[in-house]
């Protein structure tokens, strides 16, 4: 799994959110549980999708559009703690012809705390098939890529 | 990410583990929700302690040891269904200093549903920093080991 | 809340089941957090469903029946640690017309952990609207009354 | 489980917080599932911390001191969905000496959705024994208040 990490030739629009590390996210060691930190990739999607996309997430899913992950690579660089305010950038890797590849960036005041992969399938929620990425999706995808390399 | 498919020479004493696909797993699509089929590789590492290490996982965390993940990787083969029981394949791929890479492998009725790879570092859980791998661990985990390309 | 005790007066066929503390119920304090608690509830009420009615509850959901709560009550004794097994003793204590009352008890090498009561509606998951009680669900749950004070 | 409904008498200040109902909150019928819900009331206790006390309740519990839950009841009166806001009304009911009452009420666009109760011991987490409540988190539980009968 290579990263690029904010190389020069970036472009697109970088979207960012922010999510609080509540009392539910934590382990034993008074950390934020690894799976738990997976579920933050899905409130920052959820969030990219109100804040950049323009149609929140929700609208979406109820109007019978999904995107089961297929595939998900995620580096946990530094413990992430009880109150910390993790700001997430969520830029688009690679848009397929029903596929989308999401990259997610956590950092906590500057300091970088997990970099994830997230493939997703654009699938018709009711026969659970691949559909080609909807035009106005695809070009909102495409004005938050990043020129990472695949 | 590359991962072997059982191949020829695999060696090392397999252990799987089966869970259950309860309620609490689903999403709104009716389906296990990504981040919780990573939280079902945690169940299987505990199962894997207790059933081929032999000593069970809280007994060794409360002894101080800690293992976080620094990495994982996954893939989802197919979608998997509630009251699905998933058989988990835990092998060990690689044992460094003070890390351990496993492997999971899922499958329902033989059909495989998903495959990762998760890279821990153990740690002393008073300090948070690496330690060498215990050596009754080490050896139990080289037992599973599969010979999968590094 | 009050609770009946095991008292005399009790009637009905025990059902019990028995739910592993796992690393992903547990708090930064090391016990396990009481939401999750609370969702041992649901898994015993799975295994009930599988175990004492003789339907396996994915089935009966799948089916188009559901069970939303509409009301839960929980009282926790004593804390739930990583690695206890949970003895879950369900029964029921009152079944009206849609409706259905639990009670659980879990308790960890016989000492009593929590108890609870949770009322659930039974809907046509179509409609989400309330149904009758189907009559062969009803004797299996009558069968597992506590003759509890109402 | 009586419950005052906003009535007359009512006094203190009231705090409120706004959760937003995710994609992990949700079971396969599409609505949040009732434990995820309790963990809302944890989710509106830290922020009546943050909020209302002026003591974020990560400093709390990193100081020692935490609120494990002894007793919680909770009524879910109409499903929550996907997207909701779900204002959390969070009021003290009654301070004892090692204990607190607090209520939550739920609410989506005004309607109601759930409402709860939770009593909490405040213990020193190094010993996990009962203290008295700090006059500093008693002040400010008072002033959050509710006039309701015992």
């Amino acid at each position: 799994m290579r990263f690029g990490h904010g190389a020069p030739g970036e472009q697109g629009i970088a979207f960012t959110t922010e999510i609080l590390v509540r009392f539910c996210d934590l382990d034993p060691a008074g950390i934020a549980y690894y799976p738990n930190l997976v579920n933050f990739l899905h409130v920052a999607f959820e969030d990219f999708f109100a804040g950049h996309v323009g149609r929140p997430y929700p609208d979406v899913f109820r109007e019978g559009l999904g995107f089961p992950t297929v595939k998900v690579e995620m580096e946990y660089l530094t413990p992430v703690h009880y109150g910390d305010r993790v700001a997430v950038r969520v830029s688009v890797e690679k848009v397929g012809r029903s596929s989308v590849r999401f990259r997610y960036e956590g950092s906590v005041l500057g300091k970088p705390v997990f970099r994830a992969r997230n493939t997703a399938v654009v699938v018709d929620m009711k026969t659970f098939k691949p559909i080609t990425v909807p035009d106005d999706l695809r070009s909102k995808f495409l004005e938050a890529a990043d020129c990472a390399p695949d």
